[in-house]
């Protein structure tokens, strides 16, 4: 029985390199998908080259289903998508592999089992093939549209794990500061301006008050950590000895 | 200079294998970039086995610049971010691809240069470098972390191609038909209906309205477009026909 989130079984249908069968392995790995299947693979299996390229997803290619064509491959999903490259001439709905990725999400919530379905490296799918599929995915491209076999995999697995990725689209991390209250960032200011000050850098005197907005600006748009804030002070203090010791 | 909404330039940092700079230059053409840059690669360049991955990509390699170290390759650009697997101990905004991907389509439409920042096979990048980077990109992924040189280029270029795509997510090919109006699904309806009676379909009688309403439940969740309405009512002639045939 699948899990209420299970992903989609990966099926490649007359895939002609070990290496693609390897690096589709590896992509499934990387985005937490298990379940690979081929159908009648043009290449001898087990197979060596896969073996090397899946490297650490042997486990899935060690389980892979060998059919021996699409009906029998595809028996027991409820739910099968078909990437395809080149338009077809056949009234299905084509999706994004985002838009797919929702749906297979969607679909597998509801403890229904799902597939996506790849053609080999040369031909694509036969429309015998895609004729038993609910639509069609294909990937958005830029001038050339052929994407090799193991990357649409990998990015349809990408997508696949996105839909359901909760990372915040920017983080820091927490460890390591937290931005600094405005106490610490105005001290921050007094001492540094003082320094100046002493220093002469206010320059005509006239100016001094839009040459200290700059500053502080400069400063806040860098949105330091309380941890940052006091570094800098640490830094002035280091600069102003220099100048003393320079003196001496 | 470059144009308005010009892509990143994919930069290489200490790249290992010639398959990964092939790959990348690949990826990079799939997805719209040109600008390819390498930082000491630790391989042979030209590179033969760079140029088979490359395929169709093989004026992206020869256009591809080296440079002695990170700063030199750096040197032009307004924006840079880097993409790291690992966490690194550093105060630094984390981004997801599509947040860079966004972040990067917004600086090009500016006139900003920007640039993406690679590490080698496997060591990543050195934390010189990525101090010179304005933030970091983590790929999310399931269990296994690591991602192929050429996979983590192709996932960064599908996000910047992505960022600018108007592909609806769901889309028919509109010269296949359009969406069938009600005045031929009625008549679809009043056809089959009519030889479902004749054929002694409605049994019991008492349950016709029923199972009325169920097939045109049926017919009409399929959204059939304006031919696939013809076809149906041809199918329907064409079993007719079969069936008095049949008893002749």
């Amino acid at each position: 029985m699948p899990l209420p989130d299970s992903g989609p079984a990966i099926i490649l249908s007359h895939p002609q390199l070990g290496e693609n069968i390897g690096a589709a392995a590896r992509a499934m790995k990387n985005f937490g998908l298990t379940d690979l299947r081929l159908i009648a693979p043009k290449v001898e299996w087990p197979n060596d080259r896969a073996q090397v390229l899946a490297s650490g997803a042997g486990d899935i290619l060690e389980g892979a289903q060998l059919y021996s064509d699409a009906p029998a491959a595809l028996a027991d999903f409820q739910l099968v998508l078909a990437t395809t490259a080149r338009g077809r001439d056949v009234v299905r709905e084509i999706l994004t592999p985002a838009e797919a990725a929702a749906r297979l999400r969607e679909a597998a919530a509801k403890g229904i089992r799902t597939a996506l379905l790849f053609g080999g490296e040369r031909a694509g799918l036969e429309n015998d093939e895609i004729s038993l599929c609910d639509a069609l995915i294909t990937i958005p491209t830029a001038q050339m549209s052929s994407l090799n076999l193991g990357q649409a995999v990998l990015l349809l697995g990408y997508e696949w794990l996105k839909s359901a990725d909760a990372t915040p689209p920017t983080r820091l991390r927490p460890h390591l500061g937290v931005p600094a209250q405005r106490q610490e960032l105005i001290d921050l200011f007094d001492h540094l301006e003082k320094e100046l000050e002493t220093g002469g850098f206010f320059f005509p005197p006239a100016k001094k008050g839009a040459m200290v907005r700059n500053i502080r600006a400069m400063i806040l748009k860098s949105g330091l950590t309380d941890q940052q804030a006091r570094t800098i002070r640490g830094m002035i203090v280091a600069l102003v000895r220099n100048k003393y010791r320079g003196q001496m």
